[in-house]
């Protein structure tokens, strides 16, 4: 028999216990042993709920207890949540987890301590919520040089953006929407300002080069400045607005993005709607594959925690090698990278004056039109704009 | 320094040959030390081709050499495939192969051996080319109960299929053609009967259940009966027609079928075109993901492997859990499963009188209307078809 604890009881941590008990018996077989929940740490008291039988306030019930091998951390936040996973690994006790900021701040330093304790650091849950990436990207696509890694990677943003597209709603009222139905949080600027997107695309570019990015260098837009007049000329121009995580190899590094961007049709996220995250990856020899399902909610990121403690279970005593080293990567300056940048103007005029030979576009707003400009670098984008009347701005990806 | 060999110097194989020629820096980054290819095996000559260095046309010369530590089985067929694995195996090397043949036939015993002697058997390349999926679902979504399988894993036939779609011609024309420009072997039986579609399901099915599932006891139909006028009332019903291979849990077993399918345009494998394939897994707490990528061709195939390999070089000495056990899983009956059937018959009226109340497709074919049934096992739709002249007969899936 292994012995886990569950530390947090809120969302993620009560559908890991769940996920747990629900397929005890699968799970058991899985791992070739029982899985027995010890403790489930949370500060709260939840009366009548069987958590109860395992329920503890103290964390160094957990700490102290040899019996326990794997923790699930799954309170969020930074504080306690690092302290508490540092000496979780330093006693010997592996730790998965769901917290991308963690993992985003700290992975690198988590994933050698858990090393030099013979244990395992897993996070699997951390990116993508359910969708197997983390894993897929460390151990499947290592012959590969990663060129490109692009997502949709945060499922409240891509909830509100298929809204406004499909029901012609404005920001602000999807985001009231969203907030009624849950998917949204109070105070959303962790996921409508980029933030969360940010972290996760920053895990997948450590993995995928094996050093540390700092998610505070990565260009982070959000979607608060998408309206619902720029879906009209999505419409027209046959594009969904997407809040797109990318990450692109430039010589030894790579140039990461997150922001709107209008992408085509023939794009493999074009059709990633809803809650649904997606992240595509390019490799030299593989070419394009991606990774599609639920991005977020309780039981789809639970599953992978549990999966995570799975594997924690048939790893006890053995490393499993994760690529990511704590040397810093110094990322490609965004202002380097080229594309192609839809802005709305008061006239075709205006925008070829600024612009040059631009594509217009005609969405029926009086005073207004579209322009799609050619391919230039973002540096070069931000000298033309330069004193020009911008009525919006996102760039155009394919 | 890890010494690896080829076995087969055909596309896969001289594909492993350029991955790992291409990437050599990066893998070697990857491992943690340097990874050579010391014998590629076959017996062709290659004149002028740089692997002449490293050529062998003798197995004892691998088998022999005890610093060769890893090897690619990337010959096909069962024999002597499966002897030189085994070899090899017992030799105390580790095999990555893309063989789905030898896999679906002799994995779980070839999975047994290696554990017995402290090596692995990997075979990430035997479904989905280059599509992460076996390591997803033998390591990630081990805390789920799989509920639903369901996949495009034929390159060949999915890419007939989609010429078919897109350019109203004939299942012979597209065969043709496909063979003229390689995408087809002269003798496609194995594609276009189902025949690989349904090992690779197999394997998939294997792995989710941890039983061994044997191909033969799968209901396979391939696509030799599709014809033209089948797309023009899938164009009508705006629905694809796809070679798909399913498995469905039912009690503590699977039911799996490989048949062609009218899909809707809702099911995320409506847009998998030309030789891409994709996998859906669908978790009990989990619920739906979805991995999409080139199915086949040279270098995702040979990158597959290549990934199996660096995997193969970190775990030296450690087995990597797979959970596929030689007992064998008895099948779901087929005949008990339910759908609706799409059939093409002389009249409303005939359709009518034969399987009751179905919906009426009209493609402008004189001679002839299109029936939806309503949902029925196979075995009542068998009954039902009794003494029936049907024009055609095609699973319909939502």
């Amino acid at each position: 028999m292994i012995k886990v604890a569950i530390m947090g009881y809120g969302t993620v941590g009560s559908g890991v216990y769940e996920v747990i008990k629900t397929n005890q018996k699968s799970i058991n077989k899985k791992v070739g042993q029982e899985l027995e929940i010890k403790y489930v740490l949370d500060l709260r008291e939840f009366p009548g709920d069987p958590v109860m039988d395992v329920l503890t306030h103290d964390f160094e019930d957990i700490i102290n207890d040899e019996e326990v091998r794997i923790v699930a951390e799954v309170m969020g936040g930074l504080h306690p949540a690092y302290e508490f996973t540092r000496r979780c690994l330093e006693a010997g006790k592996s730790v998965c987890t769901s917290n991308k900021e963690l993992v985003a701040e700290h992975g690198a330093e988590l994933i050698q301590i858990a090393k030099d304790h013979q244990v395992n650091y897993l996070f699997e849950a951390s990116v993508g919520g359910g969708i197997p990436i983390i894993r897929p990207l460390n151990s499947s696509l290592t012959a590969d040089v990663i060129l490109e890694i692009s997502g949709i990677l945060n499922g409240t943003t891509n909830y509100m953006l298929t809204k406004m597209a499909e029901e012609g709603l404005d920001y602000n009222e999807v985001l009231k929407e969203a907030q009624a139905k849950g998917y949204a949080e109070l105070h959303p600027e962790a996921d409508v300002e980029g933030w969360d997107a940010c972290r996760k695309i920053a895990i997948l570019t450590s993995l995928a080069s094996g050093n540390q990015v700092d998610f505070r260098d990565i260009h982070t837009e959000g979607i608060t400045k998408i309206t619902k007049e720029d879906f009209l000329y999505a419409k027209k121009m046959k594009r969904a607005i997407k809040l797109l995580a990318t990450s692109r190899k430039v010589g030894d590094t790579y140039c990461i993005m997150v922001s709107p961007a209008l992408i085509s049709r023939d794009n493999p996220l074009y059709m990633v709607n809803d809650v649904f995250n997606a992240v595509e990856v390019v490799g030299n020899m593989l070419g394009a594959s991606m990774f599609y399902g639920s991005g977020a909610g309780k039981l789809p990121t639970a599953s992978a925690v549990a999966g995570d403690m799975v594997d924690a279970a048939r790893h006890l005593g053995k490393i499993i090698t994760l690529f990511w080293s704590p040397e810093k990567l110094e990322l490609a300056p965004v202002e380097e990278s080229s594309r192609k940048f839809f802005v709305r103007m008061k006239s075709a005029e205006e925008a070829r004056k600024y612009f040059g030979n631009v594509e217009i576009w005609d969405a029926g707003i009086p005073g207004e039109i579209g322009a799609v400009t050619p391919v230039m670098t973002e540096a070069e984008f931000a000298a033309k704009a330069e004193g020009a009347d911008l009525i919006g701005m996102i760039r155009v990806e394919d």
